[in-house]
């Protein structure tokens, strides 16, 4: 008696999740330093000392029933604010608390965004790969998700997209640094799009907002600079979460950033925080609110991604897989050893390498790699791939 | 260029946020303690001290990546565990952890429950007043609120509910103790609600389910009990939030309980596990699902409610004005003055008292008076109580 859509969700699953539970699984059985668990953006590098010092400095000194109590649904004021300073430090931006609602983590604020601004039949561009769960935030509010093709590279095509926007398209959600192909975008690229989106939008006579899904935004190598995108594209919605830059991605903390630019922004701001209300979110958790407010400016200590990063694309490199090298997030995504990415998975499952195929985002032929994972892990499983790579070369 | 459906909801407005809102503004221009809100249900009984005291040690002892880390979408299984084993020493059930999903608050675990039942079409009861909110959960998932209009003594009115009951019915919402009336619906009315609910089903072909939404299950007065509603119907799902419970309402943490009689058990928590994830919520708060597991069997300090609930019948009853004493939950809702309910309130505001118009609450001539404030405001209202009374006397 469940819905139809839900039944088939439940058939379907999440590969992701699925892989979650299967290492859990594999753990118990082979024990835990066996099993190359690649497959969850979970991240291994713990938060900032500050994060848990500010916690209980908030829990001992900050008044209870301040703290742990509703404020308005946009979130604490002082928060806000103390974000948006952050913002304007780094992006040269002119934020106050009003451009800021607290959410919960960036899939709270990405549905909050999609619920804000769809009607139903209403389609919204993402580039390939991507990660599904967008998919379902944009059928939550019965909009219609419109792949666009990837280039060789990963980059933008934005030739494809062009082609694909009709009097329907109402936005396009852009990830960068990429889950799942750690790829960032380039400011010319950005420039374009921004460009094409603006003309585009004249042509059919609506806005097409630009939803920045930026999570991976502090996971960057080799010094590459994610251009800020609302300093490119007026009508851009930044969703924004404190789970990786911080570690903290069961704590559902994060932010939708609201730019004055952006077309009615008084309404559009009202109603997002209606929107944070009525789809059960009410307001971001309290207490880490209140934390994020004193650790805004910090971030968590990301060499352990830039070690693993560096001993992965040497590694597997030398054993032949094929991929471009990551500038960002804590992804790679190579090609499957064989056309058919699943049952590729499928054997590395064999040497207890955990992998998630890249049809699961959008990108088959492919296999996302999440280094988000000890050091010791990482060399641990060289061997695994090793091995697998060989059951090829036979 | 924000969607139809979000813009009408942002003109109307929510009536209690907008108390809210004009709350801090009066106090601002009057004094805080000069002002005598009794418009929202945010509690004002500080949290028990082992809420904070669970929280510090988790911080300082519990592994920080496991504390702040992903977990499954249905929360930590030792903390479901933990709260199963106190549901069934209070109720006599026999729930697992396999029985619970932690939520984000009762309104995180009320949308993933009707994400996993509703198909668009599908109507689900509720009896008025009622907290308008539902009607916007149900239209989350483009459901139909059927209401059911309300009995003198704010019972259960179960002919007018066997009378709305049709094909499309698909659930109905309970909310016990109840907001805003205060009613705690009895034992034997349950029981006939369930007959009702049985026979209903068989005659339509299809389960109906009854959602149980009891944040206010801890506060009760005069040692009424609160029926516990899986014991009455087998197709119950309780949402339940530690929001008014530990006074927590900010931190957003609650769970749903789906007993192992609800009809495809196996499917249905499959099912809201993954609508926990897709709505974005992913999973409750993980700190708090770490501290609610060792405070489950606790509550804050009711007295407070206790008291100003026996000052204000005491009072409101000397004065004139017509309710029912509360029984649970911490509102009472009195006849307003004069037929309109608004112009009602909107006197009152002059008096400096927030209360909330009845038909805020589908329950028009009436208004909802919140007494979860200091004793002390209270106390300094009765004036003002006193001076509107007056002008209705002349």
């Amino acid at each position: 008696m469940i819905s139809n859509k839900m039944r088939s969700l439940v058939q379907n699953g999440s590969v992701i999740r699925a892989m979650f539970e299967d290492g859990k699984k594999m753990a118990a059985q082979f024990g835990a330093e066996n099993v190359y668990d690649f497959s969850l953006g979970n991240p291994c590098t713990p938060p900032p000392a500050k994060v848990a010092e500010s916690a209980i400095d908030i829990l001992r000194n900050e008044p209870e029933m301040m703290v742990h109590g509703y404020m308005s649904n946009a979130g604490y004021e002082d928060v806000r604010s103390a974000i948006a300073a952050s913002l304007n430090r780094r992006f040269g931006t002119h934020f106050t608390a009003g451009n800021l609602i607290m959410t919960v983590g960036a899939a709270g604020g990405l549905n909050v965004a999609l619920k804000t601004i769809l009607e139903p039949g209403d389609e919204v561009l993402i580039f390939a790969p991507y990660f599904v769960e967008y998919n379902h935030y944009i059928t939550n509010f019965d909009g219609v998700p419109v792949v666009v093709s990837p280039t060789a590279d990963f980059s933008l095509n934005l030739e494809a997209a062009e082609a694909l926007i009709t009097p329907r398209t109402k936005a396009l959600i852009l990830n960068s640094p990429n889950n799942p192909t750690g790829v960032v975008y380039s400011a010319a690229q950005i420039g374009e799009l921004a460009d094409l989106l603006r003309r585009k939008s004249r042509e059919i006579g609506h806005v097409i907002y630009l939803i920045s899904d930026e999570p991976y935004r502090e996971i960057v190598f080799e010094n590459v600079e994610v251009p800020y995108l609302p300093s490119f594209y007026e009508n851009t919605l930044v969703g924004y979460s404190y789970s990786k830059s911080l570690s903290l991605p069961g704590e559902r903390i994060g932010y939708l950033v609201i730019p004055s630019e952006v077309e009615d922004f008084v309404e559009t701001v009202a109603a997002a925080s209606v929107a944070n209300r009525i789809l059960g979110f009410v307001n971001a958790p309290s207490l880490f609110q209140r934390v994020i407010g004193r650790t805004a400016d910090l971030a968590s200590d990301m060499s352990v991604y830039r070690e693993n990063r560096e001993i992965l694309c040497r590694e597997l490199s030398r054993m032949g897989f094929d991929f471009i090298p990551p500038q960002g997030a804590f992804y790679m995504f190579p090609k499957s050893l064989e056309p058919d990415d699943k049952a590729f998975c499928a054997r590395a499952k064999e040497y207890r390498l955990l992998l998630v195929p890249g049809s699961a985002f959008m990108g088959p032929g492919y296999f996302r790699l999440a280094f988000c994972v000890s050091r010791q892990t990482v060399e641990r499983s060289l061997d695994s791939f090793e091995k697998l790579a060989a059951c090829y070369r036979r």
